[in-house]
């Protein structure tokens, strides 16, 4: 017998203040919406926290507050991307995801119709990818204090004996790997964004990485570096990798694969494809020795089709990226400056 | 050398869109914030994750988005609530807490000022409770889309074999004990509220409870049920327990602390004490032959002063939750059904 009577009416009911209250409906949200979806044993567990056996070793933690807009865009919405951004940032340190939590923040009028097919989504890629939602929490804001639904989600993983895989572990003559296309989720956003439309399709690349990242630390477990170049795209994160690890980067602007649709939108907009930011990518920087096998194991799997080496690591005093461009000439590839795409994830 | 220079101007400065950007503005953000005060071994690794070892056992994981408003409150703000919101579901489980991570969605144009002093108070609270802040987030949304800060907090820790501590293990003649009194701190945050002030000093009773869980599992490893009554107050969160468990309660009014002041500004606003929220209070539910010892170890802790036997567990095949009134009367104490106080935490 539940605190409640009867069905939540999703198809015209919009989110209220009660559903955050702790109370009757917001049990009936909880127990219609979220736990009808997310259905696994831990979260039936209905504590305030989810418990699970791990064996010793050496665990991951990570957590992202997604909020995009528009919620819903050309190959994903606020649901998948939340599960794949949070399961990529696990498993960048070569850990296997094992659970996620979710903490929804609602606006007071959002309509439960949108808030499930959200959730449906999220369940999905969760399904999919094998990493359940264990344990979570709603909270509602009143109208015009929030915009929506903003979900942050935290994973944890664990990372297998003898993987050392850390931003601080590039060294000169290091080769950086890209698993594919780059621009792709930035684009399909800001192409579904109020007044923009292009003629061609883009669509984001979300995809969760972690079946990639398992087979490339079975043919290289001494992989140095992996990163996913989310907010601030490839440019930022080399970037960000450089100073961590106290080296330069000498970059092959022709062996950068940007889909012409990308390439396009870009052109159009003013914006350089080597800052916009993917969901669905990684970089992975490994001795020059590992590189074959690396890109042999990248391109069985479906979201490494395309693996290419894009540079190498180089002594820089001054952790600078450079980029051999395609005319012959040599640029310098700094950080993101100011905000290019605000709200892409 | 940072990829950015100089110090930000956290008097005067406001949070802009760039803060979200990924790149040099957030690099400063994240650095001269967030990075400064939690500042810890793990978060220095400055990955987008990070790795700790555990030993073999039973893990859990819990998350709570914190939306209180005000965001400064009598006894507290939503920095160290964030702490000691996510501890408490952590430690509700018998475990001891080990990390957490934090994500901030930053509404753009809220004071750098205020930002630090919020960060500042998160990191006290974390400091003094044991539990370092060792991963994070940071996005911005535009102004009117958000509300100054919202903090998302994952914790995670290892239940200590031999305890099992879960909603549904509560048995027909288990004693309820709770570790003191109840609505200080939605009595506190309402009293801050505007255009509502109470001549009585009304204080959050926030607080982090995992050092009287560990007196309390140390004296009686089979704790039956644990859990902080937060949004719907007591009263929502014993008829939880109550039907988790598939039992009834019987409550003794007398025996439930509620201080003068909290009694007084319920009153005067038409509130029940029983459906107020607290940030530092746990009821504890366990066999009548371990009361005693357990009540003897909570008081001997700062926040278990006042601990007491508030009433039984009884078999009730409609799972109600009812009290025997000071007056000698009898009620029925019901899910809390609407919104009584919203965005309390």
């Amino acid at each position: 017998m539940r605190p409640y009577s009867g069905k939540l009416d999703i198809k015209h009911g919009l989110v209220n203040m009660s559903h955050g209250s702790g109370g009757r409906a917001m049990a009936q949200l909880i127990d219609q919406i979220f736990m009808f979806h997310f259905d696994n044993e831990l979260l039936r567990q209905q504590n305030d926290q989810a418990a699970f056996n791990v064996p010793a070793g050496r665990m991951v933690i990570s957590t992202d507050a997604h909020v995009i807009s528009p919620l819903f865009f050309p190959g994903g919405d606020i649901g998948s991307l939340s599960v794949h951004g949070t399961i990529n940032d696990v498993c960048m340190s070569g850990a296997k995801p094992l659970y996620l939590s979710a903490a929804f923040i609602l606006e007071e009028g959002f309509p439960l119709s949108k808030l499930e097919q959200i959730v449906i989504s999220m369940a999905k890629a969760s399904r999919e990818a094998g990493v359940p939602i264990v344990t979570g929490d709603t909270k509602v804001v009143e109208k015009g204090n929030g915009d929506g639904v903003f979900i942050t989600t935290t994973g944890v993983g664990v990372v297998p004996d003898s993987i050392n895989i850390s931003g601080e572990r590039a060294c000169i003559g290091d080769v950086i790997i890209l698993s594919g296309s780059i621009g792709d989720h930035g684009m399909a956003v800001l192409s579904s964004r109020e007044n923009l439309s292009f003629e061609t399709t883009l669509q984001s690349d979300s995809a969760a990485l972690h079946r990639l990242v398992k087979r490339m630390v079975e043919v290289a477990p001494d992989i140095h570096c992996l990163r996913d170049p989310t907010r601030g795209g490839l440019a930022t994160t080399l970037n960000e990798l450089a100073l961590q690890s106290s080296v330069g980067m000498l970059l092959e602007e022709s062996s950068i694969p940007v889909k012409a649709a990308v390439t396009g939108a870009c052109e159009l907009l003013g914006l350089d494809p080597l800052y916009v930011a993917n969901e669905g990518k990684l970089i992975c920087i490994c001795d020059a020795a590992d590189a074959d096998a690396l890109i042999a194991a990248m391109q069985a799997d479906p979201l490494g089709r395309d693996a290419a080496i894009i540079g190498t690591v180089v002594a820089d005093d001054h952790h600078m990226v450079q980029m051999q461009t395609s005319f012959g000439g040599s640029r310098i590839v700094d950080w993101l400056a100011s905000e290019q795409l605000p709200r892409i994830c």
